[in-house]
């Protein structure tokens, strides 16, 4: 037995063991394959359009476009480009050496601020190699734009790590890629396959990409020009391509930052209404017009994932994992301007014409309260601008509702009390009852208001909300004073005995108050804390302590309405509980809680005393 | 300018370009690297158990356990073994050549069955590099079981290329992995987090792990054993370990395949009721013991994913994408498998106890309605045990539900009408019509029942589903027989005229019907067709041609009912359109159409007749 040996040395990866791993799991779809290709063809072209700049090339460029062919007999997709072309040199250094232009000069850049040149599309140096993902046999015939004559390169491997050079016929510039396509990847030789792949992640490419006869892609998106050169038409017409069939959006941001990081887009505000899941991922992400991902998730905070439109940045690194994109700080900070310029956007409109925005906000309300909801930042700036509307569609802001309201909505304890409804059909009766009173109440329908009313009460200073219909109005904006009985305190305990007979149900609590008379005889009121707490949990969809819990419900009778006394004075018995239970009826219809068989009996009795 | 020549040669991968992608970006996740280490280390102590069971080893196995241990001050991470361990030689073979052991075996072994070795947890032969995601240096001290003496190894590497071995100090046979963890990665250095990881991927490993002095594994979960070991109460225990504070399941499966792949596991039915979204992604996949993922979209069908419990299979690929994961032969097997596995386990629970069955249906309907839809070879079984629930809550398979109505509910076309309804309570008004009329109702109250209803219309011959209050009760179920009417022709459309004229609204459709007297004056209809198609499109939560067509409802007047005459007979104006507003009111009542102001009117009205 030899003894441990000190020893250094290098650590290997043998490329017939890792070739397999590159070739299948290096990309999460197969697809991705034709982006790469075109994207290097791209690449190629843009190239030699640079070196013609700088005066390094001084041939005719021609047409740059790139070509995609298929060849459905022969099973072969081909990409061809006219672009700089690779010596059989170049070939050894840039085919050969898997990663060789890739992985450390990318991490480097990336660590970095913006690129320098944006023009080029830089990748890890593997993309090449996913053709083998879909590819038995890949071939690369190329000339450079350097060589002259016959000095055309073919290269050509069949997925194990041998390659072969030969000298090849090609009599002008550029590349050929052919891939002699797989068995398992021949769904890739359907034309409409290949033309959907190309219009994923080539619609917007700045080469002209052209395939079966035609050009496929816009090569100067608007996200690319400048906001002056634009009209409103063209936003518009943009968003059109991006979503077919769409309702008009409201408005757009175009989006512009060179530092820290380099960053172009145009987002677009959809109305919203009250939709909060269906739809989302419908912002596309894209690095140097190569469409990337319509993922965004980690890349956007979650409230603007509500937005649409494009995002266009070869600082936000691709292919890697979301943790990751968790923790850049590249993301972090597009995060943040993205919000601030969202912000500023929304409080320009609001200034600019506060009527239009007023009308837009029934589009837009879901956003800002999910904003405001999320980010501090954006409730900042959000506060002068968040809406609420009245049930009488007068709409103000958070301050300006709070200051009239004031005089006549603050209770005993100096807090203003904000009256809502949820649903200003279902809840009409108490709505109507409120304004008889000249209290105002606002709709706070949208399935986020739970939680922004929640949030509004810790926001804003002694302001507290109420459900319109979670107690008496006496009771709701407690001013400190009692109303006087028409009822002696003897005949207000036997009126509610009558009642807790007639409705026998332990869990019901009735109380007798002496309201105007111009209320209803009996009221049902749903107490605002537990309310409130499930319909929170019925948001959220997880089952919880207060979505389990029982709907409870108060019973008021109102002591001075001139049926209490009536049934005071009935016939005690049958006669006195039919009257008593009548009462109970219409307030379970007001709160639209006479359902099932006692609304059937109800609606038949009510028949039979019109026959 | 040279010619091309003719040349072959190798493809090279430079160790130095790709390490710093295999180190960032080959897990999606950082925290794999502990699942990595830790079953590295299982590994090594499997592999000695079965070298001692083939008498290779006849030293003491003794305490076989892993031991993970965190130094805050150091900054260090240390998971340790007794198993094997590794000489310098083995480690310059197995850790400085990355992948050697890796991923042509690995591509091999899985086009294959099932792997001769099911205790050998196998990887790519890239985990160990995992670590160098998160640390900065790793440190291995190791002594292999054949070794004696002093002939500890250490092997040490900075997240270079380079490594360096030198003798080492360690008088036991194992290895120890020292991570000395990077300045972004040190998060991972508090307990809590490593608990956390260690209890997601090593809950049931199958050696026992330590940390902090605490074994945190069961490394004989129930999958492992033979069914005829295991209680009911073992099963209900595992339950409640992966998933603390569930309510009981209703029952379960033992799955346990070893011949065309190898598959174990448990399968849960959990009470289902209504839930259709939030409880998915509770089944967890394991690969020999190791916890891989709870996302098993591609492994199991859909409507699976609605049952609980674990999976464990080495056949199912790790770490590769999904589109790859849907193609795979040996995945597609297991879904055949585990569907036809489910299926048999329901009809058998059918055949051995119905009552039983019955009870449980309420909680598994969604589930097997949604595989009915979803997978026809499991509605060629499921048609034999799928229920339906009358309103009276008695049970019925669909063949003796078709049978027990047939003889009062075919209609002229031989069709048998299916009565049902979605809310028993809304609907409460027209079932008890029905009812009266000997009919049968059915109550669809399912998320999924819109979709059912249309799935059984086309498997089922000669039926027809419609909902209670789709139309009146002769129109339903049309025998062709005509009532006759109390009402002349021209006071039947003199009436007609008065309904018209009091509604004032082009979109109702008023019509005149001799129906029975006991049946309401006016109803509310609302035609099946649209009713359905609008359901379905809510329930796909997308917007659709039916989705954004309006309600439309018909309004029939009963001939016969003695209140038609009194409306005819009241003066003509103000007393006649009172009335028929009234009847009308009720029909909305009835069908829970009437609703805000017209609710209030309605009940404002009722309360000053009683005074």
């Amino acid at each position: 037995m030899e003894a441990v040996q000190n020893e250094k040395g290098q650590i290997s990866i043998h490329t017939e063991n890792i070739f397999p791993i590159i070739k299948k799991f290096l990309y999460s779809d197969h697809e991705i394959f034709l982006r790469e290709l075109v994207s290097n063809a791209v690449d190629a072209s843009q190239k030699l359009k640079k070196l013609a700049s700088f005066g390094d090339f001084n041939g005719e460029l021609g047409d740059l476009k790139v070509t995609v062919s298929v060849d459905k007999e022969a099973k072969t997709i081909t990409v061809s480009d006219q672009g700089i072309g690779m010596t059989a040199d170049e070939i050894k250094k840039y085919i050969n050496q898997i990663a060789f232009s890739g992985a450390a000069e990318f991490l480097e850049k990336y660590k970095d601020k913006a690129p320098d040149d944006k023009a080029i599309i830089g990748h890890f140096g593997l993309g090449f190699y996913s053709a083998f993902m879909v590819a038995d046999k890949v071939e690369i015939i190329t000339k450079s734009y350097r060589e002259e004559g016959d000095m055309a390169a073919r290269w050509v491997c069949d997925g194990s790590t041998e390659f072969e050079i030969t000298p090849a016929e090609r009599s002008e510039r550029g590349t050929d890629v052919i891939l002699h396509m797989a068995a398992d990847s021949e769904e890739f030789l359907e034309n409409s396959r290949i033309q959907g792949i190309l219009e994923k992640y080539g619609r917007f490419l700045p080469v002209e990409i052209e395939f079966e006869g035609k050009v496929i892609n816009n090569t100067t998106p608007i996200w690319t020009k400048s906001p002056s050169e634009l009209t409103d038409e063209d936003y518009k017409k943009f968003y059109q391509e991006l979503y077919p069939f769409s309702e008009e959006p409201l408005f757009w941001i175009h989006l512009n930052v060179d530092y820290p990081f380099n960053l172009t887009g145009v987002l677009y505000f959809p109305k919203l209404k009250n939709d909060f899941q269906i739809r989302r991922e419908k912002i596309q992400l894209f690095s140097r017009q190569v469409f990337i991902t319509d993922e965004v998730k980690d890349v956007v905070p979650d409230f603007l994932m509500l937005l649409h439109g494009v995002i266009d940045s070869p600082d936000i690194p691709l292919n890697v994992s979301r943790s990751f994109l968790q923790a850049d700080a590249n993301v972090k900070k597009i995060n943040g301007y993205i919000t601030r310029k969202v912000a500023d956007k929304l409080n320009d409109l609001f200034k600019a014409d506060r009527k239009a925005f007023e009308e837009k906000f029934e589009d837009i309300g879901l956003f800002v309260k999910y904003g405001i909801l999320s980010d501090d930042k954006f409730w900042e700036k959000a506060k002068e601008f968040c809406l609420l509307k009245s049930v009488d569609e007068k709409w103000s802001t958070l301050n300006e509702y709070r200051e009239y309201v004031q005089a006549n909505q603050t209770d005993k304890h100096e807090n203003v009390v904000v009256l809502y409804a949820t649903d200003r059909n279902q809840q009409d009766a108490y709505v109507e009852s409120a304004r008889r009173r000249g209290y105002d109440v606002v709709l706070l329908d949208n399935v986020i208001d739970p939680h922004f009313i929640n949030a509004l009460e810790s926001k804003l200073e002694k302001t507290t909300f109420k459900r319109v219909d979670a107690d008496t109005l006496d009771k709701l904006v407690d001013k400190g004073l009692n109303n006087e009985s028409v009822l002696s305190e003897a005949d207000q305990t036997k009126l509610k005995e009558v009642f807790e007979k007639t409705l026998d149900n332990k869990a019901l609590t009735v109380s007798i108050e002496a309201m105007p008379t111009d209320e209803l005889p009996v009221t049902i009121t749903l107490p605002e804390f537990l309310r409130r707490m499930k319909d929170m949990s019925a948001l959220s969809g997880e089952r919880s302590f207060y979505g389990n819990m029982p709907n409870t419900y108060n019973v008021v009778v109102n002591a001075n309405h001139p049926l209490s006394a009536k049934v005071l004075a009935a016939e005690e018995g049958e006669a006195q509980q039919k009257l008593a239970k009548q009462l109970y009826d219409l307030a379970l219809l007001s709160q639209n809680m006479l359902t099932g068989a006692d609304l059937t009996a109800f609606v038949r009795r009510t028949v039979e005393t019109l026959a």
